[in-house]
């Protein structure tokens, strides 16, 4: 069974093909367009009822938000391709540690520079220069934080990469196309990490799939 | 080994307090007093470095972030207490499906709410009504779905008590005490699910201790 991906040009979507080809679990990709509002029509809210993106299909199983589809095939795909959850229930809580951080420190102030210094445009917004400062000053903070820890551990959750790490890939490819690449490259050991999880083959692939036309 | 759980006064340590009763784990709590900024001195940042509450120490294994607690807990003692995970590997998927919605798309707004109608004046902090009433009309949507859900399922993730319900409590605990209790009340079925989930032994527990003198 062929999973379905719905939604793949959206970062969120991504944390999900990277997680599937890390699995080596076959998937498709079913393009929602979210600038004609697709993701807010009946047919999609059916799946989703918040109107977000992504959520996949795998037979008559559904399931939405990315870091939960990521832990779901993490498990059901345990003993295929990486092991992202650690090889034990302490390593478990560490690697959920760090997707906790990801999502309740790091998201919201790289989805903000990410929305205000790239996407402004398409999404129609004047950038708010007033959020962009704050958010930058709020992930300096952040990743002084991630930097000590990097300085001890290769990855965020120990010696071995996680989901902790890969939930980082989509919002922190932003980051470094914009001006603000700064906050990954003066940090020594943020840097070193960065460069080792984006050139994984798997987060490769999801850029190429990204460059393609839909 | 009693589990140590610092920060007891806060919702998030609550969080935790109520899975460790559910799962029937003895712990004790340390208090980390905020109002002295004792979350931020050196003694705590060594075991939490973002200066927030809680954290727990278990022996030797520290853990912080509440959510990555509760998972931690409900998976090392599996076969003890109440299952909070679902029983299979697509029950605990829709579980943290559930348990994300609560972190993306719940917690933010009832957060907002809290902090500015019942929490502004411990924190010196004037309420925003703008944010108030902003905070109000996202959170009214994110019910609106969860009024759906529960009318065809008894908790969030399904016919079971789970997890994604648990991490609900402290902060519906706050909503029900402000002038924003329709929030709840006025949704037949969130209302009968947040009489369900309140009135569990473990929550009325955690309760009262919260009312006991430091």
């Amino acid at each position: 069974m062929v999973v379905k991906v719905y939604g793949p040009m959206c970062a969120c979507a991504k944390r999900v093909m990277v997680c599937l080809t890390e699995k080596e679990v076959e998937f498709e990709t079913i393009h929602v367009d979210v600038f004609k509002g697709q993701h807010k029509e009946p047919e999609y809210l059916k799946l989703q009822p918040f109107g977000v993106i992504p959520v996949i299909q795998d037979g008559d199983y559904t399931l939405y938000e990315s870091r939960a589809i990521m832990r779901y095939y993490s498990e059901k795909y345990r003993s295929q391709g990486v092991e992202l959850l650690g090889k034990t229930i302490e390593e478990r809580g560490i690697v959920e540690q760090w997707l906790e951080v990801e999502a309740q420190n790091f998201h919201s102030h790289a989805y903000n520079l990410a929305i205000h210094l790239l996407f402004a445009k398409p999404f129609g917004i004047t950038p708010d220069l007033k959020l962009i400062e704050e958010s930058e000053a709020k992930l300096e903070k952040v990743l002084n934080i991630y930097e000590e820890r990097l300085s001890k551990n290769k990855y965020l959750a120990g010696d071995f990469f996680s989901l902790a790490d890969m939930s980082h890939l989509p919002f922190t490819d932003y980051i470094v196309n914009t001006e603000k690449v700064y906050l990954i490259r003066d940090r020594k050991h943020v840097s070193a990490w960065w460069d080792d999880i984006s050139n994984r083959p798997s987060w490769k692939k999801v850029v190429e799939m990204d460059k393609a036309p839909i």
